[in-house]
C-alpha cells in the first residue's frame, strides 16, 4: 500500500486542538536531522517551547549532532508527545515538518525567545548563557497528527500557527 | 565549532553497557527517516524490540509514513532513552544508525523476532497479525550515547551486538 492510500480524516477543531497541545505543552522532543557528509537521517533529543506565535523554539548546543546538521540544511521534523501507561502506539503524537532558522545572537528575537524558553524550562538557565547555545525557531511547513490508531490527520502551517 | 570538535570520549565497559541497557530495555523509540519525494528528514515513533544479538526490531504499518521511507531506503536512526524528571537533556539517550532490513514475511526470521518483540510489547498482539503490519530488523551502523552533559561516546556496531 503507498504512503497516498494513508487513511487521512477530514481536519477538525478537536484535532487542531490536540495537536497545539501536544506542541505546546511539550518541554522536550525528538529532532529529525540530515548529517551533512553522509546524507542520513539523525534522531537527536532537544529542549523545546513555542515562540508567541506557537512555533517551536529550540536551545541547542554547537557541540551536538542536530546543531551542525541544521547549519548545513535547515529542513527537519520534531516528533512530540510522550506515551503513557499501555502501548505507546495508542498515544497521541504530532510530527511538525519544519525549516529551522537560527535567531541571530544579541538580537530582539533573542531576548523574546530566550524569556520564553526559560519561562518553560528553568533549569535552561544553567547553560543557556554558555558561549556555544544558540535558539533556533522551527518554522512550520506541515503536521501529521496521529491521535490513535486509524485517527490520522494532515495539518497545515496555518492550523498549527495562531 | 564543527562537528568534527566535539569532545568524545574514549569508549568504556560503563558505555557500552549503558547503551545496551537504554536499548533492550525500550519498548518504543523515534524513528528518523527519509521522506520518499521530498528527502525531507522525518520522526515518527516506533514500537521497539530487540533481536537475539541485540539488534532493533519495530513492528511496523504500512499505513505510517515510516515504511514507505524504509523500503525507498533502508537508512535510518533510532533515538532511545526516555527523559525523566529534571531536565530533560541531563538523562541519557541513544542514537543509533541503522540499516533497515524487512523481515520476509512467514519466514523463519519472523517467527523467531515475532515471538521476541511480542514477549517485549504483548499489547501488541492486538494488531501484529493484521495484514499491513510487518517486522524490520535494524542493523546498526553505529551508535552516538550521550550519558548526559559533556559526556559524549562514538560506539560501534560491534560495540551494540552480541
Amino acid at each position: 500500500m503507498s504512503d497516498n492510500q494513508r487513511p487521512i480524516l477530514p481536519t477538525t477543531d478537536e484535532a487542531v486542538a490536540m495537536a497545539k497541545a501536544l506542541l505546546r505543552t511539550a518541554h522536550h522532543g525528538v529532532i529529525a536531522t540530515l548529517e551533512p557528509d553522509s546524507g542520513r537521517p539523525v534522531a537527536t533529543r532537544v529542549g523545546l517551547a513555542t515562540d508567541a506565535d506557537g512555533a517551536p523554539v529550540i536551545l541547542v548546543s554547537a557541540l551536538a549532532a542536530h546543531t551542525p546538521a541544521l547549519r548545513a540544511d535547515p529542513r527537519c521534523s520534531l516528533l512530540v508527545g510522550e506515551p503513557g501507561k499501555g502501548d505507546p502506539l495508542a498515544h497521541p503524537r504530532l510530527t511538525l515538518h519544519c525549516d529551522a532558522r537560527e535567531v541571530e545572537h544579541a538580537g530582539a528575537d533573542e531576548a523574546r525567545i530566550a524569556a520564553r524558553y526559560l519561562a518553560h524550562n528553568p533549569k535552561a538557565a544553567l547553560y543557556a548563557t554558555l558561549g556555544d547555545f544558540r535558539y533556533f525557531r522551527l518554522e512550520p511547513v506541515r503536521a501529521s497528527l496521529n491521535a490513535g490508531f486509524g485517527r490520522a490527520y494532515a495539518l497545515t502551517r496555518a492550523d498549527m500557527l495562531g
